[in-house]
């Protein structure tokens, strides 16, 4: 995979998705709002890339197993498509998501104690029925279309040093890495364009890749030298819970570009307040918890550093913002 | 008053205050995120440009009475500025906005049932002290500040055929009456560059004012051929509760470019909720009643036309997005 997969992403899901906002709250620091996007998340990027890259679809549709916000976007990509979709939910995922699936029009089925368990439980039942499996992060297609992401950042901020952005199974960071490779448009060079593929996601921004030090797989994957599994628990769980980081992810994340760092719950927690209270931006905690790393001082940008902060998903109960 | 003061203020608070972002939910239609705006809404901008204008200050420090926003903004750029503030609230501003004010630091006084009970005790105490008294509404420098907002929506848009906005006193629809009347940057002909100072706010797109039919300051003004006061009520009097319309937003709304409309407190309440269920957007009653024009069928765009639609406050309690 490289820097085109995620262009053709963006030509095929143009119209589809959002070309969610950019404010740059002081100088050089800007959050990219992808939490104003439809079904609440980025998810629907790679849904919808997945679903417009599969050509005709069996009558079964599609089915996918999520913490939440996945499913939400497969079942809102597929009702904006005319397609059946079929999603898998663990007991954790939050009732809002439940709700907000049901209201989509999906066929629900909340099963397992968490996510590798409802995915194991969508896989038998897809291949039983056919339909097109919509992967989490796992697929090259879902993490193409996550990286355009990437795309708008560099287009709507003229250019980054780094980019904040929290990390579950990957492809969200993934996506972004390979997304964010290309250069300013016009601009600077050094970006991937005209260059080999395959190598080409090595120039870019940082990447600062964030998670809850209770979902460590990004970081216990870099150490161990590949995926392994990791205990799942904490604030994020329903969003963030995936047992251990994809495969495609990994190749990708293994780039000297990334940089791991962890951020506990409460960190998590107060900085959902934050956005809240400071900035009047509603997230849900996997969505704020690339801000927690800045907060929280695991991640300190020098002096005149340009930084983009992806807040990805508000998929929440608006009575916590002040609460929880 | 003409676009040149806006563009003045523009150049004056520049770095003070947000460049909210502009959200495009489908083609050719805009939201204006103002609500992003630091203290939760666009009343930063004429808070900013008075007080700036003013030179030096007096050791009392600047003075205003509100209905809870521009209160929490004049409290903002005090605070930013070094400044000692002093705000009168009626019994009508909410909870969330008086503790805002306190959190700013802020002197207090809530007296009166309604805002212009307020204002006439600050006006009392301003004597008294000799502060520098902002002006809710009418005011030339504060209406030239929320005018920056316009310029804005102009730039970030390419341009519009119709912006929908709240009026309450009139101060940030007249603003922004004059800052789109500028023509695109480098576009258009047709713009005020060039004209002879006073007509130039003829030009530019069409403003839809909208008001609830509880609070209708311009429409009733537009009616008797001046302000006339009215009856203050319902769900967004804590921010659209002017008795009557400013003397200056009168002049300037008095324009063939502006179209005033009402909308009932149960199509602001379906909007509000709207925002927060498709478009994660969090604002408060005043912040949703431009949109639900639009929702409610009190202004339907023709096909293809441009809109912009401002989103102007969030100092909401979240709990009650969902509920109220």
């Amino acid at each position: 995979m490289d820097y085109s997969d995620v262009l053709a992403a963006a030509g095929r899901i143009d119209g589809h998705v959002l070309r969610t906002p950019v404010l740059e709250i002081s100088a050089g620091v800007f959050f990219k709002l992808e939490l104003l996007q439809h079904s609440g998340s980025f998810k629907v990027r790679g849904a919808f890339n997945r679903i417009l890259s599969a050509g005709e679809l069996p009558p079964s549709g599609v089915i996918a197993a999520s913490g939440g916000n996945h499913g939400l976007a497969v079942a809102y990509a597929a009702r904006s498509l005319g397609v059946r979709a079929e999603i898998f939910v663990p007991e954790v995922t939050s009732p809002v998501k439940v709700a907000g699936l049901a209201a989509l029009g999906a066929h629900v089925t909340q099963t397992g104690a968490i996510y590798s368990e409802a995915a194991e439980a969508a896989a038998k039942r897809a291949a039983e029925t056919g339909a097109l499996a919509v992967h989490a992060y796992d697929q090259a297609e879902v993490v193409a279309g996550q990286g355009t992401t990437g795309l708008e950042i560099v287009e709507q901020t003229g250019g980054v040093d780094t980019v904040v952005v929290a990390v579950g199974g990957g492809g969200f960071a993934a996506g972004i890495t390979l997304g964010t490779s290309g250069g300013v448009p016009g601009g600077t060079p050094g970006g991937a364009q005209g260059r080999a593929p395959g190598a080409v996601h090595e120039a870019g921004p940082r990447i600062v890749a964030v998670e809850p030090e209770r979902i460590p797989t990004l970081h216990e994957a870099l150490r161990a030298g590949e995926p392994v599994p990791v205990e799942v628990g904490g604030v994020a769980a329903d969003a963030l819970g995936a047992t251990r980081l994809g495969a495609i992810p990994f190749e990708i994340l293994s780039s000297p570009r990334v940089r791991s760092v962890l951020v506990s719950d409460e960190a998590i927690i107060e900085a959902r307040r934050t956005l809240w209270a400071r900035h009047r931006v509603a997230a849900e905690p996997a969505g704020a918890t690339a801000y927690a790393a800045l907060l929280a001082g695991a991640y300190t940008p020098a002096p005149g550093e340009r930084v983009a902060v992806v807040l990805c998903g508000s998929n929440t109960d608006p009575a916590t913002l002040t609460t929880a």
